[in-house]
């Protein structure tokens, strides 16, 4: 395939991430959230929240890392952030995943995507520490509004909710005092346990 | 509410994207495919076919533009493409939307995204002509790869696609030339009316 056929390709495979479901759930319907969904929400965020990064950021290099930063999905599938075996080797996974998919794309905008997709793995740079953050605060929301959702459903702890929100700290302050008080009130109200 | 407040909510706002359905379908599932999978799919396309737009763009503002492009369809819903009617006062409808809408963000980020949505709708400048492409685009892979779609469903003829799929061609050439031999293909296999 040439460079134009290759790129038409990667662009209706990507219709599939419109099936890849996440736990989360659709606060209106009470349905899984799918990938393209959480992805569009994520950067439309950083768009409405790039002055409130912790650090000057390239909104630019933030939003295509957004867009992107499930495809590795794709061939990997979605591991639930609260299953510890499944997290064992999720990273090797995905790494074999995003070679896979993004050495079909020319390889200029292959190693470009591949390599945005590194960086917000290792979370080192301001929009990789950025986009994390709006990564971990999404479901927050999700949760809180739908009355509990993945929360209550598989009896997650405040401490594991905390754990994984640290990091909204490092990226987004004011987005991590938001979260963080939804979390709050999600253990009084009995949706997490609380411990 | 302060600027971070009314940001955080109408984040959360965001998530009713997921439910306002179009006439398209998902390639692999058949469900009808929502505004927040349809404006994540249309803004990774920006990115992988930057290059091939027909005039420079910036990227950065396209990828706005195109986030944000159906988010006055929260108050005015979607408007079927080929409905006459509907299509008589959809201007109008989205227009006080619009406002609605931006009229809640913080001055400066409603503004910004209140004119990024009217340049997309005037069409006038190379991000709008670009973006308009995928816009159009992206939903004859979905009908093509679909086995004919809301083409068959709404028994849609080859010149109201034809007259659909112009603007493709003013912003991104070679995704005309897939896209319309997706259309010539469908008028073969009888999804098209061929009139």
């Amino acid at each position: 395939m040439n460079h134009i056929e290759s790129i038409l390709h990667f662009s209706r495979r990507l219709d599939e991430m419109k099936t890849v479901l996440r736990r989360t759930r659709v606060i209106a319907t009470g349905q899984f959230e799918d990938d393209a969904q959480h992805s569009w929400h994520i950067s439309a965020m950083a768009v409405l929240l790039a002055d409130y990064a912790n650090e000057p950021v390239n909104l630019e290099k933030t939003i295509k890392m957004l867009l992107f930063h499930d495809v590795v999905e794709l061939e990997a599938g979605d591991t639930f952030c609260y299953d510890v075996n499944a997290n064992k080797d999720k990273q090797e996974r995905e790494a074999i995943a995003a070679r896979n998919i993004y050495g079909r794309l020319p390889n200029a905008l292959g190693e470009e995507l591949l390599s945005l997709w590194e960086e917000f793995e290792r979370g080192d740079t301001p929009e990789a520490r950025f986009a994390a953050a709006l990564d971990r605060a999404q479901p927050i929301f999700n949760n809180y509004y739908g009355g509990g959702g993945s929360w209550k459903e598989h009896g997650i702890k405040h401490s594991q909710v905390l754990a994984r929100i640290a990091p909204v700290k490092d990226g987004c302050a004011p987005l991590y005092d938001h979260v963080r008080s939804l979390v709050e009130e999600g253990v009084q109200k009995g949706w997490l346990i609380d411990a």
